[in-house]
């Protein structure tokens, strides 16, 4: 019999998607699946393709409907996670998918989501440096936010290696699933399709912060982070451009050198052979982040992009791969590295 | 150690998802793959996806370069397979994508395709009544096209119970990578995109004789089918609408109950809930094929609407089903019911 | 100075593109824009790609508000234009682009939308038999429904000639944009894109009944027609597939003769020469029906592929081109035939 | 009788939107249309919605079929309109969208594109500090690469007004027309569609010294230019988001105060209220160039957003302002505003 997994909102698109990886996984065993308004009806009804979990009926998101289960998957709007966990028992997993307890510092939390912070569990991005150690123990785990998945394994093999200055630009484009269900006008598809645009310019979007964080603590000291998300017309992916301005005498070779050194047996990680770049379709429903680099030579600059499923690596991917490492599985069970493309 | 199992027509469409379910699949070993004009550069240059077989060389599609392996999967233009078939060892399974062996009568083959029929094999769509016991002995199997793999399942079950006429029309949408990859103008992403298109009009598509043959068979007399193809702008699925003129009498209720009965214990022929609508989506990378119906009595016609993915069970999740099926392996090994959605 | 238009309706899709098509019209001077819940903020907000009329302020949805001017377009939910238009005065033009007043059957009025019938106003689709004479004198037009629109310039050649049968299956698909601004959740980009679906199958889909009247009129008889809409990933468009059993003898030059006749002559009708389909993106932006014709003799019947744009000459584009009618100007004043393409 | 314009390289993307454009212009008639190998095919077989000049035969592109027009639009494959532009009269007005004539730098020419520099001709963005009066008396004009277009417009009033350092980080995603109509792999829509991907990483794509030149000219001292072009799963537009350095003491008042200005007066150029942002979608078929603009004082920078039709503002549109300008028309003549959305 497997370890049984519960999922607190799994109605929306991070639910689903932990199901979906939880339904192909050998080792778990789907109990439990709740939602918020959504309580009542059949998961069928907006997870369509979860066949064969058609039929299951959605749980009110309490305490109670949760207990019983091996490990608890959080996919639920922010600031809902924090009094929840605080009823769950403290030997159970429980694997967040919200921003509630990712942040290491308050006063960020509290300047950009404007309420007390409910405070800090072990950060689920194994790859960075000595993350494996702290999350085999863990059991609370806050899974990253989609875009510093992408970001900070871009970044943190250079900053690591120190070859990289620690002043950064970021652009990256999500594909419209990273901005929920919730059906908001500017999502509509008649209005996406089509079309590129920008949002959360100016260093406001809340995963800024999420970004700072990881890669002061690779690096050692302070990092600015510009950010700029845009959405592009397609449901999954993100793909990030990071810009960082290079050390004197870092050649390309070197550079290289840093990134394949970085990806040498880590199982989602994964540098391009020179000459291919990431493309998010590459990763379409695989826990893979695509890497490649460039020496800007004239600029002066070190451009690394990183191509992720938002919805996968950068969510249900990544917490079924953090519940692996908590739960003593294999690392990459019931995680794919490939992708469905074309 | 796996079954092995080589591809030939492997940096194409059709062969990339041959591979991608074969590297999923706990009973397969991939062995060679192969090429044409790509033999002698690395599978990642043109299936990048496929990390894990991303530095495997393409072969030359000959004999040679395929013995040795358990089964062959065929994934070529029409006309190839034939000649390669013919120097392949009778007792390897060959299980053909392409569409050479596809249909029983030598003047459809010749009216539709223009050049001499190589021949007729089992007709690898098991859910068709009679398959499986068939599909269990060959060593030579015809997979069939992906429009009339949506069109037979959706209208099989209708045709089996005697509650429809035999004068069929079809409209169906797929997504572009029906096409193959062969870069040609109207293929290119600016063309496709944010259009909807029609092509191959008044019954001159090469897959009409297939449906013909398949319906005919069920019903045990001739049908007459009109098929439109249409282009939309989506890489992968087709969503299939039939509408076949009803029997007098037949209720709605009566014409649920036939599609609920065919559905029963079949893995991957899947009835909708009433009030629920295919969407290809819901298929992505599933070997499902998603069934709705509906009775319109004012029109006096029956409509059934089936979502696939085109190059799933469309074409290489069907491949290996078949092959399950041949090689006495669980039918469903290596296969999923659940797309990969939104 | 110009023919002083009012809009009501102008945060919709519908009441956008009639303001697009107003704006690049020699002869209009936009006049009141109106909403409902949304009266009472800046156009812009809504219609961003409105430049020149962005700040433009939201008047509510009144008869006063609407006062003062030459023309009133309706672009409002159904149900809604009948009281508006009550108050309207006789001598003013009103353009309907809602339901309300399409249907000449009250019974198929209620049996689709389940109110009471609020009337006939001339049809307004001057390309079907003698429509432009009633338009030329009207003060009241219903403009059709998108589907219709294509449907019935589809097929009224054929009926007019008399070489089909009265037995219409029409599958057809559309862009999002046809279901309008609301955001509901099955609308969403991340639903929409990269799928086909189906809805309203059976016979359910409430313009059924527009194209059964325009066809019998045309016939001068009774024509069966089942309706099936599909929504395809793209913001607009329409590619209807009309497929009609053929009467005897009719030849394939036949048929295209009586389409080549049909076109000659109207400036927004355009058969393709063979060879060539519709796609519809080559009418993005345009007032333009594509057309194409073919015959199956395997199958006996004729299939009539006809492209639009949903907004343009599906509402907007087909609103304005009334207007002008009615008004003695130019029938294309302000019009295009040339898509926005690729 | 209007002004006489041919159009070399008409079955292309370029040169068919240079038609579209001319095709709904008061003082243009189209003359001879060009192609390459397509010479000797009908326009309508390339550029399907260019209805009106459907039946057009392609000229091949020789000076002597495109003598006798008062302007000559050249969209060709760089390399060639040097060659052809040489056997133009030089009182007759030869607008190139070929990037042959866009740099002032020999040595910045042969670095990116490894041919002998052709020459520089009057560069034509209006928008430039003093670019309008060199057009008003050109008989040669360039007309800027798309890309370029978008950055330049974004960052010249920053540089103009000096509140910017000159360290600039452009990230830029594009439709796939932009990459024009060859039929290559990597341009399939089985390849693009849910997929954004980079390319030309690394400071290497040939876009980049013309980005330099243009804002090294506003800011009167050298700029260092970081550009990622990136590839997103639409047809049309281009979205430049633009970072760079603030200086200090700049507040986000004076930074947008400096766009305003800018703006102010230009009739292609608009920035958008505080609050919304830039989609590509908006400027759709439309001359518009959108722009919004941040000031991130945690890092120092300015994010400058521009959305642009790469095919129309950055290209055909362009092309004819120039055209406009040089002859003595309305700026504005033939060109709107107003995009095709949703």
């Amino acid at each position: 019999m497997g370890i049984r997994a519960a999922v607190a909102g799994a109605s929306g698109y991070a639910g689903g998607e932990i199901l979906r990886v939880l339904a192909g996984h050998p080792d778990f065993e789907v109990g439990t699946v709740t939602a918020g308004s959504n309580a009542g009806t059949e998961l069928g009804a907006h997870q369509p393709h979860l066949l064969s979990l058609a039929d299951r009926v959605l749980a009110p998101t309490t305490p109670d409907a949760l207990a019983g289960h091996d490990v608890v998957f959080l996919a639920l709007p922010h600031g809902q996670s924090g009094p929840l966990a605080a009823d769950l028992p403290a030997d159970v997993l429980v694997v967040d998918c919200g921003a509630d307890f990712r942040l290491g510092d308050a006063a960020d939390w509290e300047k950009f989501y404007g309420s007390p912070h409910a405070g800090t569990w072990p950060y689920g991005l194994p790859e960075l440096p000595g993350r494996r150690d702290v999350l085999r123990d863990a059991r609370r785990i806050a899974v990253p936010g989609c875009y510093p998945t992408a970001v900070s394994l871009a970044l943190f093999p250079a900053f690591a290696a120190g070859i990289v200055e620690p002043d950064v630009v970021v652009v990256a484009a999500s594909g419209t699933s990273g901005a929920g269900r919730a059906a908001k006008p500017h999502l509509l598809g008649s209005e996406v399709m089509g079309s590129v645009s920008a949002y959360g310019v100016g260093g406001v979007h809340r995963h800024t912060p999420e970004m700072t964080q990881n890669l002061a603590a690779v690096a050692g000291r302070p990092v600015r982070v510009s950010f700029t998300p845009t959405l592009a017309p397609m449901s999954r992916g993100i793909l990030a451009t990071c810009v960082v301005p290079v050390r004197p005498g870092v050649t390309a070779a070197a550079l290289r050198a840093v990134y394949a050194d970085a990806c040498d047996g880590e199982p989602f990680l994964h540098l391009l052979p020179e000459g291919r770049w990431p493309a998010t379709a590459m990763t379409l429903g695989a826990n893979t982040a695509l890497l490649q680099v460039a020496l800007d030579e004239t600029a002066g600059r070190v451009v690394v992009v990183c191509a992720i499923d938002n919805l996968a690596k950068g969510t249900g991917g990544g917490a079924v791969q953090c519940a692996n490492l908590a739960l003593g599985l294999p690392e990459t069970a019931g995680l794919t590295t490939i992708g469905v493309s074309p």
